[in-house]
């Protein structure tokens, strides 16, 4: 079938939101319904949402979709859909697309969320027409994904593209992982909560204007509060995004060196709260990266946003 | 022609010494030439030397082989065969591979070294039959090359893999890239010695045992003078190394996060040197790496050692 005539229902299933969407052959989003994911009532719980939800896309479809593509922040199984290990969901070794797939009688891609982000801009974004593409998603914890050579790295046992897990800085702050100096350890959004809350204790006075859009609770700061407070030039704030985007440029040139992309694209919750960071990275990889490779590289920004995720996964049961 | 039945030239030039050898199609090395490089000649007389070297091991060979490849320390075009940048050599966008095409009335095949050697080690050597590999040269300087889902990533411009260029504490010494923090400028041959330079003139006493092996000169301390000096037990090279072998484990934790390779495998100089050092890096990794990558991780040494980058750079014509 021609990819115009194809479609597909991509799914983003998240810890607590999951987003249920008809997706055409050429990416674009048609009918979306948002539903609580249902973690805490159990896996079947949330397959049982899901199901139903994907019932209620599909009626009065005509055509069929050519299947039913899912993202899941987690390890996957990509031979037999099963999700090895998804802290979110609280799920070890879970059949699911399978269990989806005997409920449904439609094929089922399981992926890694961000690696569907990936998918997403690479096929319909910010990545189209690039053979050699690296997309960096700097959300609360930092992801990313690779295009090397026309080829989606996987890795040896699907995990490549850790990429927030990079050290930046050996010395530098313990990781959720439990390593140090990750470059998520340094500019990951809840990095960028903690090193805020730590400053304004320290420093109340210096802390004031993010103190105040905290409702005066250094427990209750986000990234999003730093980034609103840095837009209304707030200093502290304005610091704390600058060490962010030193961290994110020094990454980017291991990345650049390493991985030699043609594009590097910046996307997630922290850079579409503070987009000048993208151009801070961008000036910041000047005398990192070795020059041959910065010659050849274009820094962009995502351009399906939060869509890209369902994006990518419905492609990967059209195109795969 | 059945691989067995097909040989070629390989060639590795080097800044001083040159390699000419006949590589079968198993990658055994037959007859070899060392050749000085005279590279201060110029490059028509490097050019020269190569074309009496390949035309000696030319003489009664019978079957012609399947080309020459030629692996360089710099830049290549790997369509035209020039030579984009090799400082070692003094060269900029000198057009190598035709001269030689046109001289030998043969293929040529122009590679990074580095690159070769990674075909060499995975054709041939530790890295036989891996999909997902990653080399690591520690030499003088850092270098690397990556097999990704069965191919050799070379990324937008040809410089993928510069994987000594990974920065790894972002406040860390200078590089001679221009950058700092790089894990060459903790752990490379170059960064050894300015180490225990730097360590023998601020504290004599602490650095009598290297100071002797060096005849008493600072200036004249090697990376392979530390190691010596290392296995004789003297506990400040040992303390050298064992940061050596800290910033290897956290570059290398950095490049498993990021590649998930099946297996790394150590080689160059500096390892060649204190072996011990792979056996540190393997434990370093534990703890910082992230268990699932780490999990399919195997981690190995070269096993063609020297030889690497001329069975490799043979390759290239050969296989590919």
């Amino acid at each position: 079938m021609p990819a115009e005539k194809r479609w597909a229902i991509g799914i983003d299933l998240g810890g607590t939101k999951t987003i249920v969407a008809r997706v055409d052959g050429g990416g674009k989003i048609g009918r979306m319904l948002r539903i609580p994911t249902n973690a805490a009532k159990g896996a079947a719980a949330v397959k049982q949402g899901l199901i139903e939800a994907i019932r209620e896309l599909l009626k009065g479809s005509g055509r069929p979709p050519a299947g039913i593509g899912v993202g899941i922040a987690g390890q996957v199984d990509p031979e037999t859909g099963a999700v090895k290990f998804a802290p979110n969901l609280g799920w070890h070794h879970e059949p699911f697309g399978e269990d989806l797939k005997k409920a449904l009688g439609l094929p089922v891609g399981v992926i890694n969320d961000v690696r569907a982000a990936t998918w997403g801009e690479w096929l319909y974004g910010a990545g189209k027409g690039c053979q050699d593409l690296l997309c960096l998603f700097v959300g609360t914890g930092i992801g990313g994904g690779v295009v090397s050579g026309g080829k989606v790295l996987t890795g040896c046992s699907n995990t490549a593209g850790e990429l927030g897990h990079i050290t930046i800085d050996l010395h530098g702050p313990p990781c959720h992982c439990g390593n140090r100096g990750c470059m998520e350890a340094l500019a990951g959004g809840w990095a960028i909560a903690l090193q805020a809350r730590e400053k304004v204790t320290s420093d109340p006075k210096a802390g004031e204007a993010i103190l105040k859009k905290a409702d005066g609770r250094a427990d209750q700061i986000t990234a999003k509060i730093v980034a609103a407070a840095a837009k209304a030039g707030d200093p502290l704030a304005l610091a704390l995004l600058d060490r962010v985007a030193l961290a994110l440029a020094a990454g980017s040139a291991s990345l650049v060196n390493a991985f030699n992309p043609c594009r590097i694209i910046f996307g997630g919750g922290v850079i579409e709260g503070y987009p000048r960071l993208i151009g801070k990275v961008a000036r910041g990889l000047k005398g990192r990266a070795l020059p041959p490779a910065l010659d050849s590289l274009r820094v962009g920004r995502s351009e399906l946003g939060a869509d890209a995720g369902v994006a990518g996964s419905a492609a990967l049961v059209m195109h795969l």
